[in-house]
């Protein structure tokens, strides 16, 4: 089974994965993956050597991604990349959320686009529905590294994806909405101040055409498309998951080797309940049925990781076993309740596309669908036993 | 309106259609597109010299898609294409559509699989299931051209794309399912018996993964990947029409230049119904009530073709004033039935994936659901007056 592939994969790795190009049967299942050693994989090749001056790069603008986040983080080191782990969070973090993040990322750095420079203030001001992107460009002010992969907080990495520090600012992988733009969910860059400041003037001249980040990318680097077949990333480096695949085929053939899948929609991993029991994620109510089976399995495989590799992370601290069910490990959507989780609409409440469009640019409407009393009430809703 | 830019553009093309980069507005409106000589296009170039030894070549492998055909080839001649235009079909096209077809291509070439050389039988025998891959495939030997641009038969062209002529083989558009390969359905060839007896070895040898002749080309042509970026084309140039436009920003900011839409799925334009007296087409029944109103634009901007530059030819011969309604132009489905069409399963009863699948490779299941009797009782059944 997939599901049991992702398992081994995530569970058992000791050192880099072996990248043999499986192919799902019709059943969707797969062989088993066997971890291998460095020297397995490459006998030739000496270990690869640390670099303390790259680094994967993600954004967390309040506490709900924040889950994301350690579960990506954790997928990176699972899959033993020998880069640097940074996380950019804005103020709307909580402290305690920050300190859970340290404990995976290397370098937590805090972005407050309201408490900038002139400059950022300028921009903000002619662009403010601009704001989460701008904190997304604070990506390139983190100049302490030569190279960084930026990777969205709903991406989770399957295979060892080092050998992205072999590419060039900006390689990305085209959207499936419209392959002439790059998906902005995973890409490399080089921070630069330069380059910060200029994609902070294209954002205040020309704006972005979807009100979001991907837009003001796609504008800046806008020969993306057609100049440089070495900066198109295999969509193997950001299969987004809640695609209609209606090139089912493709999948079956090529997707046995997906390294990074993107969680992209409304409807995160985190939002689904999972049943600590029997082990196993369930299907959102609000879930498009028609997605497809292997869905189902990326959202295990993010669940394994969160269960494995989080969640004891987290209970370390001992804020997990207080709430309604103290010691009580199997109610686990009560016990992220008790992790004071806000800026999330309920997606049971995702009803237009406005509000979903918006939800996936990151603008959380704090004050309205999303404020924290709607969010505490769904998540109550949720808890089952 | 989108609809008065494009019926605009497909009336009162004079000359060339200066391809200005037009946005959609909110509302989803262009501004009138102004045809212009090609003086005006191109005030320091000299108009541009037909050419013999280029052409567009599609493939008609039944009755019904020859209406696509026929749209299509109207299309490339109201956009003032300088190109031959050429057509493929197949034993089961009958003499009197091989005569319409006639009358808008160039040239019209039968290629039977079945009664080809022995390298083809063989080829045939050991993949059934590939009929008609093999027939494509034969756009390899029309070795009189140089040069050709392949364009489905479900593709309608919306402004001049000569401008394909300048790309080399194998040159094509991301699929937006897997956009590692390219879709199929628009690409610049090189005609040679060379490369046509490769592929055939190819398809004998691997198959296809997806069992039609996207899997098959991009197998063979497995380096348009990542190999040169001049031969990805830009998606423009095979915008899929009933996308569910999970990036809508971009097509209402770069859509306006949409050169070729492309009617995947298996409800293609023929199969709506339409009021020839307020002269609109039909939503169809079955059609996915989630696709963006542009996709009724195009659809209207096929039935103006149909209505304008097609119907007129086939009336030409007498054969549309017979049937139930004599003299009576209102009743487009029941004329269309009275030219025996055949070979398509209506969409009322597309119900499975699988069906779907294979009715969108072309793979007609002449004697089960897309028998004659079944067609003609949908048809009467679409009949409104």
């Amino acid at each position: 089974m997939m599901l049991g592939w992702f398992v081994l994969l995530l569970r058992r790795a000791t050192c880099c994965i072996k990248s043999n190009p499986f192919q799902i049967n019709k059943q969707g299942t797969l062989p088993p993956l066997q971890s291998t050693s460095h020297q397995e994989c490459n006998p030739e090749k000496s270990p690869p050597i640390p670099s303390d001056k790259e680094a994967f790069v993600t954004l967390v603008t309040n506490d709900s991604y924040s889950f994301g986040a350690l579960v990506l983080g954790q997928s990176l080191r699972a899959v033993h990349t020998t880069r640097k782990l940074a996380i950019m969070i804005t103020p709307l973090v909580s402290d305690n959320v920050r300190e859970q993040l340290s404990k995976v990322y290397d370098d937590v750095h805090t972005v407050d686009v309201v408490d900038s420079g002139d400059t950022e203030k300028l921009a903000l001001l002619s662009r403010p529905e601009l704001g989460i992107t701008f904190t997304k460009l604070h990506c390139w002010r983190l100049t302490n590294y030569t190279k960084a992969v930026f990777l969205d907080a709903d991406t989770m990495v399957l295979r060892n994806v080092d050998d992205l520090f072999d590419k060039e600012e900006l390689s990305a992988v085209p959207d499936i909405g419209w392959p002439d733009c790059f998906n902005s969910g995973v890409f490399v860059f080089r921070p630069s101040e330069d380059t910060y400041q200029a994609l902070l003037q294209c954002a205040t001249n020309t704006g972005s055409f979807d009100g979001g980040d991907q837009g003001l990318l796609n504008t800046f680097f806008s020969d993306w498309g057609t100049k440089d077949i070495s900066r198109h990333l295999s969509f193997l480096y950001n299969m987004t998951s809640t695609i209609h695949y209606s090139y089912l085929p493709a999948f079956n053939r090529f997707g046995g080797d997906v390294k990074i899948v993107h969680f992209i929609g409304p409807i995160k991993p985190w939002h689904h309940q999972y049943d600590s029991r029997s082990g196993t994620v369930k299907p959102h109510p609000n879930q498009d049925s028609t997605l497809p089976p292997h869905h189902m399995d990326f959202l295990q495989a993010w669940w394994d990781v969160f269960m494995n590799r989080v969640k004891p992370l987290l209970e370390g601290q001992g804020q997990l076993l207080s709430g309604d069910h103290p010691g009580d490990t199997q109610d686990l959507t009560g016990q992220l309740a008790q992790l004071q989780v806000y800026g999330v609409e309920s997606p049971a409440h995702v009803s237009s596309e406005d509000h979903r469009r918006a939800w996936e640019r990151g603008e959380i409407d704090f004050t309205g669908l999303d404020r924290f009393e709607n969010i505490q009430k769904k998540l109550d809703a949720q808890i089952k036993s």
